[in-house]
């Protein structure tokens, strides 16, 4: 019963897609694993292109990810996905990270909404396909801690980047893969030569445009534990972001 | 017999894949190439792993892409690629990108080298493994025009940029695909709302790294036609570019 809950899709880590260290980044990783969150969606009958017709579409609002390892340049790997909970207004999805061998290196947690296009207002999950959604719901384990609270209150910019045109998405907004490569892109390369990512968070607050100049406030919570908020022109919070490395 | 000459690999245009107007982005589409040359040349023992093993390396050199049009987000398209000449220090291969129907929506063209990873020196093609990477020469057709000659003179950049984390390959050098981003972000969005490329050219002619400064050297050749050239550190040339829109 609960194999069709959860999703396996298959992968290599391509040339381009590797980092100096020859491991996955962080961003195709995560790339990877929303679009698991669409197939595995779609083949449900709750993907975008059939919520698209019902004017409704997903909005990604939280992401964790955790990871032991990362694949190496041309290893195969795999991502399972499977919904944990349905709510009213969110719904938690997970992730498992395996190596070529099968193994767990990692797990990711996701929180999605549902959205109307025409209003712009979150939609109730629960009586989507009259609530069909709740039959897929799994208690596959995942051992990660959930999103936690990420706070900054450094009032000086480490970088400023006006967004352009590879930023944009098929909805006008910046993507929300290249804002997790903006934001390792703060840290100096010799970061990622002595340590790697142990954990990742991104939290989607809000939407930036073509144009925008988004500014980077960074805070050291810890030795290997930094906190990032991204604010556009000066005003509006648009993403925040945890890196703890090891 | 030229069943085996070409390979065909088979793709979808992810949601992240594709640029603000839903087509698949001209990055994605060079990762996608340069990803099928790499397929094509190890299944027939010529890839990267091969000649690593012998401390020999594949050096792009030019890329040449003309389309008509480009896949649309969730689009299946596939890519087929041939070796078209081989000479002692260069050889050329040839690519079709195939839209949902099978039909050929566009063609490219690109030159590689093989360098000694000891001496960075280019390697004699026409000796490697007995010769016998002649033996896959196909004389489909490309009806498209081979790489030209793209001259700059303008003095003055347009725009400056410091390379970063996410720019550098597993070599230690800004990766060619992130060239082609860097350079079709120095147009504003208007062009590709009105626009689309009929035409694009990369000649990569040396490595950057990291922290190295670029500076994009822009010159409009004709009413939809730019000539590109990206210097580092104010000096070398390390790569030039074509775009002609329509």
């Amino acid at each position: 019963m609960d194999n069709n809950k959860i999703g396996t899709y298959n992968f290599v880590a391509e040339p381009f897609h590797v980092d100096f260290t020859g491991r996955l980044t962080m961003g195709v990783l995560g790339n990877h694993l929303l679009n698991c969150a669409g197939f595995h969606a779609a083949d449900r009958g709750f993907g975008i292109a059939e919520l698209n017709d019902n004017h409704y579409t997903w909005v990604l609002s939280r992401l964790a990810i955790e990871l032991e390892d990362m694949p190496r340049q041309y290893e195969t790997f795999s991502i399972e996905t499977w919904v944990e909970n349905v709510y009213r207004l969110f719904t938690d999805r997970n992730f498992a990270v395996l190596d070529k061998e099968g193994k767990p290196v990692g797990y990711a947690r996701s929180v999605w909404a549902m959205i109307s296009l025409e209003t712009r207002k979150p939609a109730d999950l629960l009586t989507l396909h009259s609530g069909s959604i709740t039959d897929y719901v799994c208690d596959k384990e995942c051992p990660i801690a959930k999103p936690g609270r990420i706070k900054v209150t450094q009032q000086t910019p480490v970088a400023e980047y006006v967004t352009k045109y590879s930023d944009i998405d098929i909805n006008g907004h910046v993507n929300s893969i290249k804002y997790i490569e903006h934001i390792l892109n703060l840290f100096p390369i010799d970061t990622f030569k002595e340590k790697s990512i142990k954990r990742f968070e991104m939290a989607y607050v809000a939407e930036s445009y073509y144009g925008d100049t988004l500014s980077f406030y960074l805070e050291e919570k810890g030795e290997n534990e930094f906190d990032i908020e991204v604010k556009k022109n000066n005003q509006e919070v648009v993403v925040r972001s945890k890196v703890v490395f090891k």
